[in-house]
């Protein structure tokens, strides 16, 4: 399969180009480093990397960030971070994918715990990981050719230690597990779906 | 109570407004009715409507909506659409109403069924109405003073035959009950819920 990793050196993406290389053929995809790079706020970069891949037969994003900070600091400007990064970012390749992916081809995109269990500082993320879930939900019901999708929504990952102090009592969740998540989406039938890896 | 109630002549803000006038202070917020005209893309309008208010004790939010389109015919600008209204528009006016709210004040948002029951052509309504509900979880955690903050999911309404054919299989639901669910949400003690209406 040749499958493209958007986010391919992040905390999650590494892990998963780990699990992947060797059996697949990996377009590796990031905004500094990997095959090609991008920038997920420009739908006209992520056109760009298409054209540059050519045919593919999956896209995995483990990309996107969002604002993180008090409810009463937020404004609009930094609420729109993670809408303009993570969310649309993530549309975006589905949005500009669906046209090009070949047929029974899948995406599988990220989002995250806060969706369900917020923290504080966190409320600019959560509506963007819940807007990923129901997009995936909603996407699959449409999308043609048999192409599937699916939302991975990881919780706090034992690779990221520097951010489990704004997860109190969140239980960190293994690599592994989370690989396992991104796996049965790409490799597996599902579509539609939230696989919950926490 | 003094409630401001945006989208006080829409389909749902109409039937609110019936149920909750003669026994509270209300100030109708519309895009083009109502007490004070309100541009919800905009912040600097959601800030001059507050003003122009002063104090207060609620926001009823009914307002808002979003591109709706087959998927493979939505493009970022398109689904954009629904960001910059549905969920800006409601966001902005709890980011910029918490500094202002009365102390044990309420914010009542509206999202929709879409966001668990997705239809054809309503991928982008899907994404924002979920966007909301878990804005409205995060959201609760923070807000100071007692205030409160819940969204109303509501099915297809009844009031609405003219969408009907676009929700099959889905059963209208009464105004008594999506009236109810933000008397609920208003005139209750419940914060960070998503009060499902259908």
């Amino acid at each position: 399969m040749k499958i493209i990793i958007v986010g391919a050196s992040g905390t999650i993406g590494r892990k998963v180009t780990a699990a992947l290389e060797g059996q697949h053929e990996l377009i590796k995809v990031g905004s500094k480093s990997g095959d090609i790079q991008i920038d997920m706020t420009s739908p006209a970069s992520i056109e760009e990397m298409f054209k540059k891949v050519g045919s593919f037969d999956a896209v995995i994003s483990a990309a996107g960030s969002g604002h993180w900070g008090p409810l009463e600091g937020i404004n609009d400007e930094a609420f729109r971070k993670g809408l303009n990064y993570k969310l649309m970012g993530q549309v975006n390749l589905v949005l500009i994918g669906q046209h090009l992916i070949n047929p029974g081809g899948s995406f599988t995109l990220t989002s995250g715990i806060l969706s369900e269990d917020p923290v504080v500082g966190g409320a600019a993320v959560s509506a963007v990981n819940a807007a990923i879930n129901s997009f995936a939900l909603a996407a699959a019901i449409e999308l043609k050719n048999d192409v599937r999708i699916n939302a991975v929504s990881p919780g706090v990952v034992e690779d990221s230690p520097e951010i489990f102090p704004a997860f109190p009592g969140h239980i960190p969740v293994t690599m592994e597990k989370v690989v396992a998540a991104y796996l049965k989406s790409v490799l597996g039938s599902m579509t539609g779906q939230v696989i919950k890896a926490f």
